[in-house]
């Protein structure tokens, strides 16, 4: 696979990160966030696409679309994490590793946000580092990619 | 703080790794993974300590006696993760950062597996991407005490 | 009622069919599902109203559409079918029959696929019969509006 | 399989039908169930093997007699579909597809009519279309046999 | 702050008032709930905007949006009440009080209708008043805002 | 019914009100709660019969009574929200109209607080909104009556 | 024991017997009940003492005063019967016999009344007779003492 | 009805008694509960069949037989209480009342023996008196249908 | 805080003591424990108020009036620790520290029992050591007020 | 007692073993594990009855018979483990040791074939050895009844 | 017994009370719970072993011992207290009573403190008093001692 | 394998044995029930290597070294059966069959002992025969290498 593409997938009220909750979510904006992840990309050779919506089917619509342009996903499903088989069951059907991020601990919130519907089916796990862990995600997606020689 | 020092502590039965159910758990040993997580070290000047015991109670030593020599710790409790209050309760009285980590996704396996007890007191987690998850870990580990300052 | 108009609807990633998890839901397309269904149609003098959407509020409006241009629905509505609230209140609102179909036996998979919100306003059930449940769901939906004069 | 033979059993107090809660059962006899399916049999060439009982041994000893002399059922287990682990076993045991099917659409009813024992090894289920149901579940369980080359 | 703006926003299926389950919801329609909504609004010298939407996605879109533009809000979510995480935290990440409102009352319903996901961030709660209960909304919002001396 | 007559009761620890935990309760005391309740009553034209206790028996015993001499209530059963099935059983078995209000959102509260005995049995509920809404549920009380044609 | 006394009691809202919900409860009123039992009483030469209260403290006070002055008890306890652990306790510190007595079935109505307290303390039990339950206990009771020779 | 008939039935086990746990059961036999219900039956003009078996089977053939040639049914069912839908089923089949019986008092034993399945459909019950409870519990029956007419 | 003095509170059932199941409450009466608590505080100049009530109300009533003329206060209140969230409100609502004690060991009896709503509230705890907890109590709450310098 | 007489005792679908699931139950037949055992009891000089039924009825009168004529019994339930608390009774109800014993590793299966009802009132269990499982629970309940003497 | 000796015993991360989390446990140390623990022996004639470990079996071992030279203990398990059944059935099998301390109120903190494992085969229990506590708990000890002749 | 060599292992509190409630446990003690299975593997040309630790950690290390030196294990984990992940886990990622072996029936005892998490990957399991279940689990242990042809 000549050059790699990773899809780096946002899902609802992300967009508002940086002002909503700044004690639980950081100061860092989503668009900081993508700066810091192309730069990454930059470095690693790795074409990112960036998205965000607030809503599950464009959501789906986009990661269903990844399975035909992208080598694997980092994805933040935000509060369709606790809620969404949709999401899950999509992620599933794709054969592309797709790497779960939050940037808070959800362990250390509401009982309800132990519960993530993605997690089975997530290739990997990274949650508590704020914006850094999308770098981490992308890290481990990537070492995912080669140690399956892709 | 002029040198840092991390722990690295694993849990019981991590000893056996590689010899162990190697279609979940990967074929590289501990030692292996030690060798890896001391050459990341060398490269960002972090001095490392290794530790592993099936012995909850010299987890327990081991973790306290980090508070006086180590700026943080990347934990990963094997089956404690799931039974032990007591290490959750050092890990909350230690005043340093430690960071879960686990080499498989324990959301794709056994129900009981779901729950962490360290979950809710650890400063970030990483899982599911075998023994690379304790660079990752590292890392994210680095990042959160240079944000602290530290 | 001259003409019958059914609708058939499909919810989220089921636009994937024949090529998502093969061993579970079958080799055959969501496309040749509809030329299945077309072909019962003309046979039976019911005209076919095909609609699939990865958005719930799609299916909401399309669902909501059909109380004025069907005579009746058969509908999967694949994962929404376990966290659909909405989708349930709407069959509910509509005075039309709509039966629930799956491909899979929901019965034999994962725990959470048991629950079916929509069951208890469904007119009929059918699951486990790969494609060719679709036409068993449109001759049942058939049977209810004869039985019921219709 | 030259003449193909169907087992089309039925559970405790289905021979009540018609009598008991018609508003919930409808008002059609089992023996009324029993010609309608017979009349299938002949236009497609099945035989079919008509039985009844409240003896869940006797549901048991007819449904192990089956793995011999039938190539599938269709079985309406009545009150044993929430109770009995031993027809599930049964059901499993054997190597002939077995459909469920029920009068009425069991989740529209009290809750504990929503568990069945009996569908994690069901080969199809159809629940309800009241009589028209057992039709729809012969005509779906000759699907699955023409599928399988049966 | 000159004139005063509430977001009066409506979920799933609302669009349906006065003609779905009439013994439920009333014979009211939206559009009269709007009228004399705004007929309130005239007198308490408050401008209203006025939304409904099945697609949970439009919601969030617009409850976003409600933080730039309005002093609070009424909201009627609907079915995703009892499934949506997303509608929740974005209400918590605003920083203007919303009311939430039912037509029925919740709790003499279905037991899976008493869990509102909404609530725990609501400013107030008022259900069971039919339509009625908009305009008791929206006269506790204007209090709650002036006893913030807003 | 020339002069209308509302019982407004409250429950234990109700006396407390202004001193007891004012960051959850405010600061307004119950005698001024009663104060703002008979200024809307001479405004509408409404008696208020205004009572409180501590005792499930007195408030049973007043309820009762109100079966007699009063048109509808408004009732705050502070902690017996959550433990008293007499309390519920009585307004059921009163065929006047008794709406439920709460100081706080019980919502945002402990868990145990969540569950209302009352609420199935309310003809409608209003919280979070403080002594407001007393007000609140006294103009949707006489909604509710008017409505009714009474 | 030269003549015997029986106490009967009754719970909250029994004093509105006869009016509260017919369709349930009956159309006889508590006063009543008492003549019947009383005639009950005078043709098998035993006194009773009638009570009723919605008051759980003047319950529990009749029923230990009863350990002095009763040979057994008739209890109907009303709503307290699924949440009044103090009656059991008392009924469970008497040496005297008491039997627990209903006018409904129990469990033909909502879950949260099939859970008795009172059951596991009280020496028989009589439900769904109506106000001839009573009369069904009070035998009831005599023969439990005439078997333990009292 | 000239003569009434009343059906006595008993389940599993229940031949045992006298001889079975005596400390639990009494030490009264089945054959002498018989005698005992016949007396009574003679004295009121009731005529009363009289079965037991350990087969569920037998004991649904029996109670559906019993609706063609009994006026009413006073059951035991034993461990089945606990177990069968079936009878269960059979009963609110049949249009003629049935009064659950026990000889314990159920809810003082083990946490499973609470749950009875056949309580909701039973006309009434009666447990805890040991082989009186028979006597009260026809003597209940034979109420009923006098106050329904029969 | 010139003479201390402290409100001993008890609850139902509590005046049986001595009477009541002596091998799980002892053999020592209400008044006798009343002796020793006396006794205890004129050793250590604490005037005592003593109260028992079998009425939840009136416990209400006394606990209220204790924020105005005692210091703090230790209590057992019976059966009522289970079931009342008044009781827990009321000590949440008083400044004064409120300690829990219970004669028997709560835990080594029935599960219901273990479920203590006070405790949460409670400024501390001791239960199983019989009479002699209410001197164990007495002194923790007078360490309590030293330590917080009353 | 000259000749000891042992039952072995076998529930549903056992007839079918070495044929039903052989992966699960081992490819030996029931007669086969019938030969082992005769032979075993021959080497100890204890006479064996040997019995197999699909229906719980039959199950429970052999067991019943046994009380009189043999000294204990090995019981595999089969399915009737998991369902039957008439089994359970009448093993309670006897007065001889009854060891349990299953082909597989219960534990090791679905989660609903943890659960014996029969577990409790066995004299001790055998799982998971296949056949020689039967030769251990008899070996085993001869030690029990000689260490009671017997 | 002469003197009388008594074992003090602390679970994991008891030796970082002063330092651990001070505004949960205070900030007194265990070495000065020790010297307040002596005194009170000097004082009372009593001999104290006092000892702390993180491990599991070390307490276990230590627990063991004391069944022979200790005449009762005074047990803060830490947090084996929710975990450990071993130290349970240890307690238990001892024949010398222990006595349960907590420094904080453990009802007052997370659900899953709430449960203690050890509670049911305590002696006696004192939570909430801080270091105070433990000298409750030695009075406690020394009058149940008392009150058995010891 | 020329000769076999077994591991006995038993865990916390087993050491107590003969002493520790004999009506649960048996008067034997753990030296005697090693002499027994001496005596046993004498006779089969077995070796035993015999180990009890009150320590988790020492039974973990113990377990590991046995996939060298032995052939097969019998494990008596005994409390921690029911809380240890890691031993579960050990004995899973060992190659050699494990049988569970408990003196007392787990299952007549508390409901927490009913859950053993070593089950799912034990070989067979023997409970209730006292310290003979000992020599009934090597026994079958032997069956099972011999049937694996080792």
């Amino acid at each position: 696979m000549g050059t790699r593409r990773f899809l780096v997938l946002n899902g609802p009220n992300l967009n508002l990160l940086g002002e909503r909750e700044p004690e639980v979510y950081g100061s860092v904006t989503l668009e900081e966030v993508e700066v810091r992840c192309r730069r990454w990309g930059e470095e690693r050779g790795v074409e990112l696409r960036f998205a965000q919506s607030n809503h599950e089917g464009v959501l789906l619509d986009r990661l269903q679309e990844a399975r035909r342009d992208c080598a694997g996903g980092v994805f933040n499903p935000g509060a369709y994490t606790h809620t969404s088989v949709a999401l899950r069951d999509c992620v599933a059907a794709l054969r592309i590793p797709v790497v779960e991020v939050h940037l808070s601990n959800t362990h250390a919130r509401e009982p309800f946000r132990r519960r993530s519907l993605l997690a089975p089916v997530a290739a990997g796990r990274v949650e508590g580092f704020g914006a850094a862990g999308y770098l981490l995600a992308l890290e481990g997606l990537l070492g995912i990619l080669r140690e399956r020689g892709l």
